[in-house]
């Protein structure tokens, strides 16, 4: 068990918003919950999905940032390890025993590169991506300084214009140079394309990763050629696994928000034109909250604002309701249009969040709740590990 | 000291991103630094304009949500004491040792009213803010078991659009309800503009802020003749403390921003139509970030996405430069247009955050230069207490 979620001496309220044992009506609020039914079935359900395709699944923990929920991935959904954004997550990750750890990013000054070398020494499996061959030495020369083997992934720009190099040769001259030099193995492709995630339209999503799967074939062909023919080809998202998993070219997955969805996620259709959060996926992370205010007739103003969620992508609705809509957000407080006076001071309600990612990362605390009750409290674990 | 800032055992990158001692080229990236020479002149000069016009400052802790800055503003700014939002707040800067501290909320929970009335305990002055003769008994309760008195404020509704009434009428009903109550005291009034800080222009701001103090004298002539005088009338924020410490009516000041400052507040014009970040305060406030990719000639890509600062109000600023500009946030990654290819992988850059407040919620630590050294790393001691 992990020494913070040993709950001796924490007070509800001030250091955690609910314990084991506890009735769901007695959270303490704006808090995060976990509906663990539906986190259970969201979990067991890309499992079987990767297992019947012949997919690893890679469980994107960035999202979370959670071991608890990694662990229930892996026992659970048959996720064979994790991947993770920042070199301090990993470190969260592998602390807790998670065996098999990509960084899905680049990881360029010299501490950071250090600490990452450092990594297999726990016994887990550490991969990282490049995009540059300036980096190839200095993780080389790390892994050689501590002993260790870091494997690499070349980073492809298959669409989400941000890091990876976006022509085949520079793919080559990448993977080349890594499997070049001492300590570091070339073991295959980083390519998600993350722009496309959330377009709502299931054809304009295809089209976009049709494009993607292309470039990254092409790029798996000319290393084969080479003699460095990829391991693992990594990448797709929870609006686009389909996709890489009928391509023939990638073989591991790296979907992260189907375990908790999200409202900006769940807007986006499927193949039938239905929203995903309405039969793909269930709706199993929530914010819940407290009504605090009505003193006017027509507006509710709950507990949860900007510091208990990320409207980047958007407001929160709230789950189950259609007679009161969340309209407006401040720092600590949220404003409900209740135009028919429904809702009473103390009311509790649940939020769906925007985006999950960065909305989990500003509580310290899931509260896992079960048929009413509080079953388990897990730390937010890597929370602000952002460097 | 605060027992967190006992450094013993933490390591930089994965616990913390500096020590104090380092030089500012080590700080591991993402996150807050405080340019201490901006913070005490700003700090110092709210302190005198609050003093030359005869308010008391209650200094506004959920923005900076931070023992050591509030301490910063009383010793150096002659900060009376401070207001927050939420309760776990209180708690935290009650066993900091701060000595008035008001709620600037509604408290309805009851464990939270319960945890309140406790408060006084600490030997703190303790205020709340009440929008509703139904929470009158409640605190009173509360106040009466625990053998403490809270002091209430009525919040009145002067243009938030929030918690709040909005009738003298309204106002005075519940003042005598408070006055009425055993162990609670009438103490005043939080009239707070919150919806027009962040308009551009200093007229259309004083024309909300002529209103607000009409709605507000209003009151406080009714109360007076009651015989209900308030002891304290108190609003007034980054955008408009002139208009309430030139009003007659107002007499303590709650800002907050003005200590760090933001893009958002920055943009804001002061009677001269200059922006308020060009003169009347000054940045203190940056996320530090690293370029950890420039594979495009044109792009680079940064390590602070959306998980080392919130966009509610914006995307951040790079400070100093006019040749590279933020122009797309993701969760972990800020895409940086460098049309001219000036950046370097881990150049650092300081961003001015859209907006502080949630902004530092993100973070556990300030870290304090000066000179190019870190001089102190602060605890973001209430972080997260949103219950």
């Amino acid at each position: 068990m992990n020494a913070k979620t040993d709950f001796a001496g924490y007070e509800v309220g001030y250091d955690i918003p609910a314990l084991p044992g506890m009735n769901e009506a007695d959270i303490q609020t704006p808090c995060l919950i976990l509906d663990l039914d539906a986190l259970e079935r969201n979990i067991a359900k890309m499992g079987a999905y990767a297992a019947a395709h012949g997919m690893r699944h890679r469980s994107h923990g960035k999202m979370h940032k959670s071991v608890d929920v990694q662990k229930l991935q892996e026992s659970l959904g048959g996720a064979i390890g994790v991947c993770c954004q920042k070199v301090s997550e990993a470190e969260v990750f592998a602390r807790g025993g998670i065996q098999d750890i990509l960084v899905s990013n680049q990881v360029r000054d010299p501490q950071k590169i250090d600490r990452l070398a450092r990594l297999p020494k726990t016994g887990a499996r550490i991969l990282v991506c490049v995009d540059d061959v300036a980096n190839v030495a200095d993780l080389s020369a790390a892994a050689v300084r501590h002993g260790t083997e870091l494997e690499c992934f070349v980073e492809i720009d298959c669409g989400a214009g941000r890091c990876g190099v976006k022509t085949t040769p520079a793919v080559l001259a990448i993977a080349q140079a890594i499997d070049a030099a001492p300590n570091l193995k070339f073991t295959g492709l980083q390519a998600y394309q993350g722009a496309m995630q959330h377009m709502d339209s299931f054809e304009d999503r295809k089209a976009k990763l049709d494009a993607a799967i292309a470039q990254v074939r092409d790029a798996v062909e000319a290393l084969t050629a080479l003699g460095l023919e990829p391991e693992l080809v990594s990448g797709g998202g929870t609006g686009s696994y389909y996709f890489e998993s009928n391509s023939g070219v990638y073989n591991e997955l790296q979907c992260g928000s189907y375990a908790f969805m999200d409202a900006d996620y769940g807007r986006i259709k499927d193949r039938d034109g239905q929203r995903i959060d309405q039969g793909e996926w269930e709706n199993a992370l929530f914010i819940l909250t407290s009504v605090m205010s009505h003193a006017k007739p027509d507006l509710a103003v709950c507990d949860a604002g900007l510091k208990a969620q990320s409207v980047d992508s958007g407001l929160p609705f709230i789950y189950g309701r259609d007679d009161v809509k969340y309209i407006k957000c401040s720092d600590e407080h949220g404003v409900i249009e209740d135009k028919d006076g429904v809702l009473r001071v103390n009311d509790k309600l649940r939020l769906v969040p925007g985006h999950c990612d960065p909305t989990c990362n500003v509580h310290d605390w899931y509260v896992g709740v079960r048929n009413g009750k509080v079953e388990t409290v897990w730390p937010v674990s890597a929370r602000g590990k952002g460097y």
